[in-house]
């Protein structure tokens, strides 16, 4: 066990609160008072970890992610889908009626024209719904003109967040990637947007040559 | 002030207290017990909601930004850009030295490779920073080869931003537009990405056959 903490760096008495609770499968007893451990459970401490620290998730959380992975028959697109699930998504935002009527009319419209193969009540949906009702009950509607450019944007994202992903090929690696890519990939994604707004706000409206600038040019 | 607070939705009381904190100038007295309020007022009651209401910012910032506002002279670039740090960025997690150093300067490497005119000490370059450390810290710093793949789509974002801001012409109008569309469009943004990701992985690993279906075809 001292062997597994130095290895993946989480203190001896979190090891054993995790094998406590069911989360870290136990070591094979090797002798009564010695076990040993493996690849799986320096596997099993990270994708932990990235839950926990990355994802933020509580521990309840964490134990049906590994409940998740326990059942070996669960199709790899579902497993993946649940641990994409339980980060990220912040919760929505109350919206009236009518603008959560005309915001379903058009993420419904944008899932057809893309061909999305998923349905209007995942998560997803639900939030993006939600967003775009806030958008409306705002008066701000025209901004979701855009929802194609969004759209194609984050078609660009998903398949670098797929090839991320499947460049593992053990499923909990696998889970592990989706969390730890889909937590970090948002705020990398907020940061870069506001990296390449300013960018092209500064191209837009260019600021006003300095004073001394002027002086200089004009005399 | 009846008439203002039913063309914005705003309680006379709330719109007393705004007049109170200097958030909103004061009506044009029309007689000792009678002021009159115009499109200004109206305009500045819909950016004070989007920035409490949309924006979840604490009263003292929209004092700042309206303060900002205050300043005709100030070049729209600068303004916009405030708006856009006052919301919507969480604070950065702190990560070890060495992953660190090693983000900023793939950061560096990227501002310089798309030629983007910012500052590797602005705050969205600092939180771009920290989540490339943290994909380091964990050990997958192979995520950070798609960076440009991000680039490209924040770069179709920020387009699409910049067009919907543009659309107005009134300053106050466009710094409502970068915090409604900064903090929903983040929303958007996360939502639409993974239900890209869930048609991804749809495409890439299809479920199989349910056994009843299988039964169907075979028999």
């Amino acid at each position: 066990m001292g062997e597994l903490s130095r290895t993946t760096g989480v203190p001896v008495p979190t090891i054993k609160f995790y094998l406590r609770e069911g989360l870290l499968p136990a070591g094979e007893l090797t002798s009564p008072n010695q076990a040993s451990y493996g690849e799986q459970h320096v596997r099993r401490l990270h994708l932990i970890r990235a839950l926990t620290d990355v994802g933020g998730l509580p521990l309840a959380s964490v134990g049906k992610v590994v409940e998740a992975l326990a059942d070996r028959e669960r199709p790899l697109h579902d497993l993946l889908g649940e641990a994409a699930d339980t980060v990220g998504l912040a919760d929505p935002p109350e919206v009236d009626p009518a603008s959560g009527a005309q915001a379903r009319a058009l993420v419904q419209e944008l899932i057809t024209r893309r061909g999305w193969q998923v349905q209007l009540g995942d998560p997803s949906a639900l939030a993006l719904t939600a967003a775009a009702a806030s958008l409306l009950a705002v008066g701000h509607g025209d901004y979701l003109d855009h929802l194609d450019e969004f759209a194609t944007a984050a078609e660009w994202i998903a398949a670098a967040d797929l090839a991320f992903v499947a460049r593992r090929t053990e499923r909990e690696d696998m889970v592990e990637r989706v969390v730890v890519g889909t937590v970090l990939g948002d705020a990398m994604l907020a940061a870069l947007r506001r990296l390449a707004q300013t960018d092209a706000s500064a191209r837009r409206y260019p600021l006003p040559p300095a004073a001394d600038a002027g002086k200089t040019t004009s005399g």
